[in-house]
């Protein structure tokens, strides 16, 4: 690509760090701001730095704020007593997504690893049980992922809990809905027939 | 995705208007860019502003540049006598990536297209013949596109430019190289018989 100028090939280098981003994809997106208007252009600059000086951790559940505490928690609709714990912000924004849940969340920022040196030290475990102490706390629902990392997180946080709180849950596990059986692994299949229930 | 923080919308929403990105690639970008190093979204945002502010066109071929001459136009290795016409900088750039030319370019700003308004005075048909009377020029190749438009715009310009240029030659079409005839459309395959040579 030598044959661009050099700004243009600056930012074909920059975007194509982005994920899923390659040289040709980053080539077409510098093209296409070359032509975009302007005033597009300084927004796109300008809301990446803002992202990057504004964007803070909620100081009681750990989500992405530009407030000292997250919407969610500083919500008086939302129940306070029950505390939905996840592994990063992504799972936290697939679940508000649903509608399904009117609780809090606690953000651990990843799950235990040892293989990859992540011990309860390493993700907000602590701060998940000085919640539990403070608070009268009715539920924690543990919707870390259902990877092995994810249950062991969850077992992990079910054991040194079982003593403090009340009422600790997991979210279910089975067939995803519209799915077809024979698609599924043989794991979540196990899985749906251990948790099956009465109709 | 109203639960994520202002910022973070508004950085989604403006990934969203590039081309290709739709709102979940723009929250995964942003969400990545949250997470990368500072330097790394700062460089981004600085780079957008800097090809917006520097990238010029040259004003003797219409490339991209950031000086008063595109590289090409001010090379004394390139052949200036040999002018190679394309539409835009994207099939410059393809051209140039074959490293099977060693001429200038002349790039028009698009293709005649009367169905849309363009006509020869919305591309820069103008300039080219300028730059054909002023320069001793020995060679013109048309290598606008091989569509309708393309084909009407290489039309046009050999019919003005017959009589000024003795040399005036169309980029080939014909089977690309490794590809299986059976795929070949009619077009392509009749040009290509059409367009047969002796080896």
């Amino acid at each position: 690509m030598k044959h661009y100028p050099e700004p243009i090939l600056k930012l074909i280098n920059s975007l194509s760090k982005l994920p899923g981003v390659g040289k040709k994809t980053a080539e077409r997106l510098a093209l296409h701001m070359l032509h975009a208007p302007n005033h597009e252009a300084a927004t796109l600059a300008a809301d990446i730095i803002e992202l990057k000086t504004s964007i803070r951790l909620c100081s009681i559940c750990f989500a992405l704020t530009d407030k000292e505490n997250c919407n969610i928690c500083s919500d008086p609709l939302r129940d306070q007593t029950i505390i939905c714990v996840v592994e990063n912000p992504t799972d936290m924004a697939a679940i508000e997504k649903s509608n399904a849940f009117s609780g809090t969340y606690h953000i651990l920022g990843g799950a235990l690893s040892p293989i990859d040196g992540i011990g309860p030290d390493d993700i907000r475990i602590k701060e998940l049980f000085k919640r539990c102490e403070s608070k009268k706390i009715k539920e924690i629902i543990l919707a870390t992922k259902t990877n092995v990392e994810g249950e062991a997180t969850a077992s992990y946080i079910f054991e040194k809990l079982k003593k403090v709180s009340s009422k600790i849950t997991r979210i279910a596990s089975g067939i995803p809905m519209g799915g077809d059986l024979q698609y599924i692994d043989q794991l979540t299949m196990q899985k749906a027939m251990e948790k099956r229930y009465g109709i």
